[in-house]
């Protein structure tokens, strides 16, 4: 039974830290209040992230993670790299579409759209026809202005200092 | 023994969604790697919000809430809330010098700071005196300049849409 009277559209973008993080940090609220989360991550699979051994122990959800593990800067990008960010989207077709679900995150697609790995129509044809109580979260940096305008809640995290400026690396447990 | 080789001061300000949400988001990671974390929501006590449900059952997760479960708008503000603010900044100095903990999250920290609950010149110094190995993350909007001077690492969630701006009214799970 859908626990959402109306699910939105929600993005998170911009070129600052806590897109993900947010959209982790919404997915356990759902969770506590009995909602069923699942999470497609595209272009991130294999990369190593500390929310991935948390991910599992959690009731009601479900985490799945595409892509070769290695940021996407090939142009035109690599043949690999377009057909697993398409498989994401296909599931992310069916899970939206059963409406099994009450929230469904889509981590990092607005990077998959950027870069043209997956067709902006068939992501437009998706949230058109989403059940109504499903609720939809899209993260990435460079949202696509046809996706902005279509959706309801839209967020820019926008960076105002960050040490990676200073030459700072990635640390474990923070940054991944 | 401490995790962080060396610990940063994070800010998430700015009117848009998200802020608590990357600051829990940053949690889970941090506990997928074993870190240790303490939330202390300023302000925060007494609503009822989804995260609080599941926050019990993560390992590796300290969370203490306080205030009186209202927004404070009074000017001058109550007694009461002071106190509260107060409280959880006693609190907050007691853990993040004990050293014991990898991640310290202050949340709505800055509002507490902008509606003057508490002391800057308190809050200052706790940040220049934390042990080097601890993460500190302030969330809030309004996070006063002085703050974000000190601070490593700032985001600002920027509102880019809303449909409160519609009428629309908080959702169980997902907004709280």
């Amino acid at each position: 039974m859908p626990k959402l009277e109306k699910g939105l559209i929600q993005v998170y973008t911009g070129n600052g830290k806590g897109k993900t993080s947010a959209a982790f940090g919404l997915a356990l609220r759902a969770m506590g209040r009995g909602l069923k989360v699942y999470i497609i991550q595209f272009i991130k699979g294999g990369f190593d992230y500390g929310e991935l051994y948390v991910a599992d122990k959690l009731p009601n959800l479900t985490l799945k993670a595409f892509g070769r593990g290695k940021f996407v800067t090939e142009k035109p990008p690599r043949r690999e790299d377009v057909d697993s960010a398409n498989e994401a989207l296909t599931l992310a077709e069916e899970k939206v579409k059963s409406g099994e679900y009450d929230v469904v995150i889509l981590d990092e697609i607005n990077v998959a759209l950027s870069l043209k790995l997956i067709d902006i129509r068939r992501v437009m044809e998706m949230l058109k026809t989403k059940p109504n109580h499903v609720e939809l979260v899209l993260t990435g940096r460079s949202a696509p202005d046809t996706l902005v305008r279509v959706a309801d809640l839209v967020t820019e995290m926008k960076e105002i200092k960050h040490p990676y400026n200073e030459g700072f690396s990635a640390r474990k447990g923070i940054e991944y």
